[in-house]
C-alpha cells in the first residue's frame, strides 16, 4: 500500500542486505569498523553509476522548509509540502536571547503556513519537550488542526493546552510507533527513538518523491529505564529499501563518542546515596526526565527514603507520567512537600526542579532561604543533576555558592556522572546515517556550527559534500527525488511573546528597552503659552535609572536651569515647530548629561500647551 | 636585620631544613610521596607539643582584611594590618554581573582605608592584570600613595594612569623578586610565579606576629617561554623557617591534576600553523597574554608570516612589552593592520582581541563584517586561543558562527589543545601548601565553591580544618602569631562605575534599570487647574520599550480614557494631595495595562499646576 502511496524509493533497484557476502567492490564485510565509512560512499559510486545507465525518473516534488531550528538551539519548527497537502513536524519555542529584553518566549513565524491554511493536514510531534511543543498553543490559537503524538507527549500537551484555555476544541490523536498516519499524499510513520524524555519518536515520511527520515531529538540508549531501545531495525529496514533525504538532530555534533546510558546516572546515585547515609537529599534535575525520576524513585524504595516533589512543572509533569504509566511509584512513598518536616532527614529525598538556576525555581528559593517548606542546613546533601546550559552558568554557580555557604555538601556539574545528555554523539550519528544511507543529507536542531560538524561526520561516512544541505530558516529544500535544491525562501524569524502579547514586541521596542536598561531615562516636562512666548509650568526633570538623585542634586539642577534657558530661547526665538523645540532641548541636555556623566540616559521632552 | 624587625618567626624552634636525614617522628623523609601530604600533619603535632611545653609567645598582632577576591572572581584588594603601618595588595576590579545593568566595571569599597589613610604605606601588585591593577585610578585619585610592582605590571599600569590623568603624580616603585620593600614595621618580599601574564609575583610578607604568604595568581609552569619557574626554592626555604599565614589563588581548585606549561600550546600552533598552509591565520587571544603572543611570532618567523595587530588593548600591551623587553619581534616582522591587504593570505597572521566574543572587539567586527581592514572568507584559518569565561559562552559561540557562515576555518574552544590556564590546579595547589607548610590557611581569589574545594585540598595534605579561614569581604582576620580569628568588620562591597560616575549608581537605580528593561515606561501627562478642578491639557500618554504603539492605538486609546476619567474624578472629589492624585492615577493605568497585556510597564504620571 504504502509502495504505491509513495511511487517507489530512488534506490528500489539495490540488493536489500547491506550484508550480503561480498559487497560490489568485493570487500569483506568482516571489516565493520571501516564498512560505514565505506559503504555509503560505494552505495554513492553504486548509485551514480545506475542513475546513469537509466536515467531516474523525477517524482512529485516535495518541500522540506525548516521555519525554526536550523542555527539556533530551540522553536523548532518545519513545513512539510507537497501537491495540495501540508504537515508541520514539531512547534517548538526557544527561549530569550541577552538581547531581547523582557521577552518570555520566542516562537516561529507562522506567516507561511497561516498563507497556506487550507493545505495543512495536520502537526506530527516527535516528543514533549518545550521546543518541540512550546509554540503549538499559540499555532493552534491562529490555525486549529490534529495534533498527532504518542501517549506521554499528548499528555504534556493537555496541560499546556488547559493553561491556554483550548482543551477540548483541539483533535489530538494519539500516534504510535510503526503506525502509519496518513496526511493528504503523504504518509508519516513514527519511529521510536531514546531521549531523554519518554515516548520519544522520529519520523519515517513517505512522499511521492521518496522517503525522508527525521530523527527528532535522539540518542542511542542499548539500557533504557523506560520503553524499548531506539528502533535501529526500522532505521535499517529504510535504508535497505532507500531513503531520499535524512534530518538528523546535531545539538551534541561537536562531541566524539557516544552518549552514556541513562542507567550511569543511576549507578552514580546509588553511590551517592550510600554517602549521603543519615542527612536529607535534594535532588535537583530537568522535570520532564522522568527515567531520572524514575531511577531516584527505585533507590529511595529500596534505601528506605520517602520522596517529596517540590516545584510546579515537577509536580504536573510527575502526576501525568503517574497517570499514564510512565513513572511507577510504589504506593506510600510519596509524601506532600508540605509533609517533609515530619519525617527524619535520613528518610526523605527531594526531588526538584531549579537544575539551571532559574530565578523562581524550588532550587533557588531554598539556597535563597525563601522556600515555604524546605530550610537548607549542613544535614543536606545536595546532587544537581544537569549539566548547565549554555547562559546558565552563572546562575547555577550562585545557587551552589549559596547552598555550600549554608554548610551543605552539594554535588553539581562534573564532579560525578549525575547526568548524562538525551543527545546522540558522533559515533551514534554515524549509526543513523550509516543505517539510513540518505542519498540526501540536511543537518538540522543546532547551531550553525553544529551543523557543520554535523555535515563533517556526514563527509566521513561518505555523504559526498554536494548532497549536504545546510541551511537557514525560511529556505524552501526542493526534491523531486532525482536532484534536491533550494528553490525560494518563505516568511521566517522569530515572534516574541511578552506577557499576552505576541508579535507587539519588535525591534524598536527593545533599542528602547536597551537603551533604558542602560542609562535609565531623563523626562523633562513643561507647560507653555507658546503664543505669548511664556512658560507657565516648569521645565521639570525627572529622571529614573540614571543616577541617585539625593546625591546629584547640583547636576539636576544645572540640568533643570539649561533646559529652562533652552525653552525660553526657543520661544523668544519664536520657534514654531514643536518637534524642534522639543529636540533643541534634548539636545542642550543631552548633551550637558553626556560631559558631566559620560551617560546616554533616554531623554524624553514633554511639552504641553494651553 | 629582617629577624630584628619581625621580631623572630612563629616557628623558629623547629629545624630549618626538612630534608635532615630523620624527622621527629622517625619518618624516612624519602617516601616524598607521602611526606607533604604527612608533613604539614606532623608539624601540627609537633607545634601543639611546643606549644603546650613553653606557651608561644603572643607577639604584636597583624590584621588580614579582604575588601575584594573572595566569593567572586574580581576586584582583588586585601589589605594587612600591623600597628600603625598598613598596606595593600593588589587593587583589581571585576566585571559587572547580568543584574548590575548598565554598570561599566565595579570596584571595591576602599572606606576602610580612606578611614585609616594615615597609617598607609603603600600598594604592592603582584602582576598587571584588569583584576590586579584596573581600580588603582580609582583609588589613586583618593590617596596618592607609592605603588610596588615589577616593570612590565608598572609599564601596564603607567598607561593606564595616563588614560586619568595621573601619570605624574603617582609614584611607581619598581620591585623585583627577592627584594624586600619596606612598607612601615612590615617587609614585603616579591615572589616569582608563573601566571599568564609575564612578571607576575606573589608575596612573602614579614610581619612581627610572622610570616604571611600570598601566592597571588599563579600556576607552576617548568618550561616558560619567557622569564624563570616559579621560585619553588624561596616558597620551601619560607616555609622551613615557619609561615605563620598562607593565602593562595583558588580559581582553579575545582581541576584536579596540574595545568599544562604554555608550551603546550605552541606545540599546538605548530600543528594548526601547517593544517593552515595557503590561508590567512587569524588567531584571537588575551591582550595580556604575552606569552602566546611570543609562541606566535617565532612560528610566524620560521613560517614565513607577517604579523599584523589588530584591537586597541592588544596593540597597547604589545607595545609596551616589545619595548620593555618581555616581547621579542625581528625586525621587520610585524606589518601594520592597514597594510595586511597588501600581502597574499598565506603570508599574514593577524593576532587580535575578541576571544570573548565581546561586542565591540576586533574578531566581533571582523565576524560582523564591520572590520576596516580585515574581510572574512573561505581563505580564513582562524584559532581562538582562550576559554570562554563564564558568562561569555553565548557571546564567543555567537562570532564562531558568524566566522564558520562565511566560509572561514574556525579552531575554538577543546577542538585542540589552543589555550592552558593562568591558574594553578589541585596538584600546584598542593605543592606550594606542602613548600610553605603553613600553620593557617586562608584560600582567596575565588567564588565560595571555589574556596571551599580549596579548603579541602588543604585538608588533604594535613591543614588541620580548624586552621583554615573561610571568610567574606570585610572581615578582620586577626592573628598574634599563636592564633588567628576574625576579631570584627569593616565596610566591604562593590562600588560601580557607570561612565564617569563611581558609586552613584545603587540598588535604587538598578532596581528601576531592570524595571525599564522588561516592560518598559509609561508617562502620563496632564496640566491641571487644581481650584478650578480642571484639566487644562492632556492627559497624554507617552511609551517607550512596551509596545509598538501604531499597532496598538486601541489600548492607548483606552489608556488615556481611563487616565482622564480618573484624574478627573480626582479633581472632582477635591483631592489635595498631589501624590494620592498621581497615585490614583498610576494604578488604573497599571491594573488595566495588566490586565490587558499582562505587563508592568513603570508608569510616570507627571502632573503640572496652574
Amino acid at each position: 500500500m504504502l509502495s504505491q502511496l509513495v511511487g517507489g524509493s530512488p534506490r528500489r533497484d539495490r540488493s536489500l542486505s547491506p550484508l550480503s557476502a561480498k559487497d560490489r567492490n568485493g570487500q569483506n564485510p568482516d571489516r565493520r569498523g571501516r564498512t560505514y565509512s565505506g559503504d555509503a560512499h560505494r552505495n554513492q559510486q553504486g548509485r551514480s553509476r545506475a542513475e546513469s545507465a537509466k536515467k531516474e525518473q523525477r517524482k512529485t516534488p516535495v518541500k522540506i522548509i525548516p521555519l525554526g531550528g536550523l542555527n539556533e538551539i530551540g522553536k523548532n519548527f518545519t513545513v512539510i509540502e507537497c501537491s495540495n497537502d501540508m504537515f508541520i513536524i514539531d512547534c517548538g519555542l526557544a527561549f530569550p536571547d541577552s538581547e531581547m529584553l523582557g521577552v518570555d518566549i520566542v516562537i516561529p513565524d507562522f506567516t507561511y503556513v497561516e498563507q497556506n491554511k487550507e493545505k495543512l493536514r495536520g502537526i506530527v510531534i516527535t516528543h514533549g519537550h518545550e521546543d518541540h511543543i512550546g509554540a503549538l498553543p499559540y499555532f493552534l490559537k491562529k490555525i486549529n488542526v490534529p495534533v498527532y503524538g504518542t501517549r506521554l507527549t499528548l499528555g504534556l500537551l493537555e496541560g499546556k493546552l488547559k493553561e491556554h484555555g483550548l482543551l477540548g476544541s483541539v483533535k489530538l490523536i494519539p500516534a504510535e510507533p510503526r503506525k502509519t498516519i496518513r496526511l493528504g499524499c503523504m504518509a508519516v510513520e513514527p519511529i521510536r527513538v531514546n531521549h531523554s524524555i519518554p515516548d520519544a519518536v522520529g519520523f519515517a515520511i513517505h512522499t511521492p518523491a521518496g522517503v525522508l527520515v527525521h530523527t527528532g531529538d535522539f540518542k542511542v540508549d542499548y539500557t533504557p529505564i523506560e520503553g524499548s531501545v531506539i528502533d535501529l531495525a526500522r532505521f535499517a529496514e529504510l535504508g535497505s529499501r532507500g531513503v531520499l533525504a535524512l534530518m538528523s538532530d546535531s545539538t551534541n555534533s561537536e562531541r566524539a563518542g557516544y552518549t552514556m546510558s541513562e542507567r550511569k546516572v543511576g549507578e552514580s546515585f546509588e553511590k551517592l546515596f550510600a554517602q549521603a547515609e543519615g542527612k536529607r537529599l535534594i535532588i535537583a534535575t530537568f522535570a520532564s526526565n522522568i527515567h531520572r525520576v524514575q531511577q531516584i524513585v527505585n533507590i529511595c524504595e529500596r534505601t528506605g527514603r520517602k520522596v517529596a516533589v517540590s516545584g510546579r512543572s515537577m509536580v504536573n509533569v510527575i502526576s501525568k507520567s503517574v497517570e499514564l504509566g510512565y513513572l511507577k511509584i510504589p504506593d506510600g512513598l510519596l509524601v506532600d512537600i508540605e509533609m517533609v518536616g515530619r519525617y527524619p532527614s535520613e528518610e526523605i529525598c527531594i526531588v526538584t526542579t531549579g537544575s539551571q538556576g532559574e530565578a523562581m525555581s524550588a532550587l533557588t528559593r531554598m539556597a535563597r532561604g525563601e522556600h515555604r517548606n524546605v530550610s537548607i542546613s549542613p544535614n543536606d546533601f545536595i546532587i544537581i543533576s544537569a549539566n548547565p546550559i549554555p547562559g546558565n552558568e552563572k546562575f547555577v554557580t550562585k545557587v551552589v555558592n549559596s547552598l555550600l555557604a549554608q554548610g551543605a555538601n552539594v554535588v553539581y556539574e562534573s564532579m560525578y556522572e549525575v547526568h548524562v545528555s538525551g543527545h546522540a554523539c558522533q559515533e551514534e550519528q554515524k549509526l543513523i546515517l550509516s543505517l539510513t544511507k540518505p542519498k540526501y543529507f540536511i543537518p538540522v536542531h543546532g547551531e550553525y556550527k553544529h551543523l557543520m560538524k554535523h555535515a563533517k561526520t556526514a563527509m566521513s561516512v561518505g555523504i559526498p559534500k554536494e548532497n549536504i544541505i545546510i541551511t537557514s530558516i525560511g529556505n524552501v529544500i526542493e526534491t523531486d527525488g532525482c536532484d534536491m535544491r533550494i528553490t525560494g525562501t518563505v516568511p521566517a524569524g522569530n515572534v516574541l511573546v511578552d506577557g499576552l502579547g505576541v508579535g507587539d514586541v519588535g525591534s524598536i521596542v527593545l533599542r528602547d528597552r536597551k537603551k533604558l536598561a542602560e542609562d535609565g531615562l531623563i523626562i523633562c516636562f513643561a507647560t507653555v503659552d507658546r503664543r505669548a512666548g511664556e512658560i507657565l509650568s516648569g521645565p521639570d526633570i525627572v529622571s529614573r535609572g540614571f543616577v541617585y538623585v539625593r546625591e546629584s542634586e547640583e547636576l539636576m539642577d544645572t540640568a533643570r536651569r539649561l533646559a529652562t534657558d533652552a525653552l525660553q530661547e526657543c520661544l523668544d526665538r519664536d520657534m514654531h515647530e514643536w518637534n524642534a523645540i522639543k529636540n533643541h532641548v534634548k539636545d542642550v541636555l543631552s548633551d550637558y548629561i553626556y560631559q558631566t556623566t559620560q551617560r546616554s540616559p533616554m531623554i524624553l521632552p514633554v511639552m504641553m500647551e494651553i
